[in-house]
């Protein structure tokens, strides 16, 4: 039997990985994308992995406020144009199909931001924006900025970053909870 | 190794009980299923398993028509409302996720369509309108109507069903296929 | 309103069509196509857009009858390894991450099988072994195969060969109805 | 435009409302999760929304970890046995399609785990085993325990929650990320 306190320690430590990411988080990027989010037609959200399903928890909310968002992949999604906002999150910024989307939407004329932890990737290259996580990336071996599995604390954070984004955006709207609720999926 | 001649005829098997099928059509009721389309302000699918594929498949078509389409489950479908259409499939209509959905479309007083091929069916007596495919159905385990697996029959023709909703669509739309491309998903 | 005849000859058009590619089909190339099923360790499914669609609803069917089946993408889909199989769709057989996968996966040594329009695409090349469809593909705008728009009849028949594959595999099995059924999803 | 400082007050109220929940978490609950995902044949994991996302980001590590892990719902997903395990998430314990996969696995003798809000939901009834998270649920529109919107910290935390738990079975099972790695999906 695992001891209570090897549980207890690693939701610290996990949590306390994420608290010294929000110290080192840019607002100013952040704030660039909550901009990009208000000014787009529709927003489309695409990742691979386990960052795609951080990006679809965000997605959903997004949805809640009013905003038009499809998940790239999806059966109803329909194409990019100028206009929209392509939103991708991979931590080594090299993911391929990643990039061939963003490439693909940048011909759109459609903008692209990215969350990333590698400001010097072909990803970063071609976003219009970056909103720069200093995370280890999933194939950095080492332990210096995490002792978590392969990308899981640039997972945790893309979804921590995006739900103070929605946050922000919902506080600005002036909305109250009675008001997003006849948003939410009701054939479930 | 198996005689070719066992390919192909399973192959003319499934083709001939789908040509039986399209014979036994009512095509009054496929011309309510297109004029609630058409009239609807966005489109809800939904079903489970294979059936729920099938329906997807259309689903993907509408969008690239023009509709606003939505599949019950996904990420960013949001709440269904009155002017609405649910367009379900189930052959038994007992399937118990897509009966509950059904009842609350119509408390919502969202039209419910209902693809099935039991009309004695709880589904049935929920739908505003009915299109009866006379297949086996999931647990129907005779061979009178096919000699395919489960509802393999029904799920088939469920598609072909909706592929003649979509090209019927599309000719009274008078756009070309050139017309339509753009629509399609343009990041993958 | 539009004509009933309308409807059902549309509905008889689509079924002459993928009867016509029936009688094209080489049962030879779809015989390999079930003895590398039958060979193979696990079964790995993969395409874009609709085609996706008719693969999943053929995944499903091999899981019932007790293969161990990946469709690419989902959550739980492990690595590729020697030994398994890929099996792809794509009409043009230029889809990137169909080809991508395809080279992915003969890298690991798995078998790859391609059901494609395209005997001289860039996937036809790196594909094991082929299947192929006569049909008229995505971006082909004639008329001279299929009145169909896109690649409609490509993934119609797409998903009836596969019918075909697993009614051959049941046949073959010996299993009944009754023996398959408890492989089906038991909690929706 | 948005302070700077919005931004970063909302990382850090959402991080503190986590820290908040960690030190309420009962680690013996915990610790059965970890028994009882070890001693499964196989594991299934469902819930609805936002949180389906969150258990669906577990199921992706567990398989890294060399679990069966299946997710319900998808294509390929199997009927649950007894032996299996069914873990759930319900804020409320009370939405509809997880309650009743929740008692379709008691039916066939698989062990239910459920991470809930309320331990007196119908769902905290129906499981073997619960996991409490002292969250706000979706529809407790008070400000007393989150001022999130809606279930967002109940599905934030089951994350975390879960990351912990695959933190410390793989901690336990001396295993390298180097060892893990060649389980990741290899094909996109």
């Amino acid at each position: 039997m695992i001891t209570n306190n090897l549980i207890t320690q690693n939701l610290n430590t996990i949590l306390e990985e994420n608290l010294k990411l929000a110290k080192e988080i840019n607002p100013q990027e952040v704030n660039v994308l909550i901009h990009e989010i208000k000014a787009a037609n529709r927003i489309f959200v695409m990742a691979a992995g386990r960052s795609a399903l951080a990006l679809k928890m965000a997605a959903m909310r997004f949805m809640h406020l009013g905003y038009t968002v499809y998940v790239v992949g999806e059966v109803v999604t329909p194409a990019i144009l100028e206009g929209d906002l392509l939103l991708v999150a991979s931590g080594s910024g090299t993911t391929s199909t990643v990039v061939s989307a963003a490439e693909k939407a940048k011909k759109q004329k459609a903008t692209v931001i990215a969350i990333t932890a590698d400001a010097e990737s072909k990803l970063a290259e071609i976003a219009n924006h970056l909103v720069l996580i200093n995370a280890a990336t999933k194939t950095d071996f080492g332990t210096a900025v995490s002792i978590q599995y392969a990308g899981s604390l640039f997972e945790q954070f893309t979804l921590f970053l995006l739900e103070s984004v929605f946050m922000t955006l919902w506080q600005e709207s002036g909305l109250t909870k009675e008001d997003l609720w006849p948003k939410h999926a009701n054939l479930e």
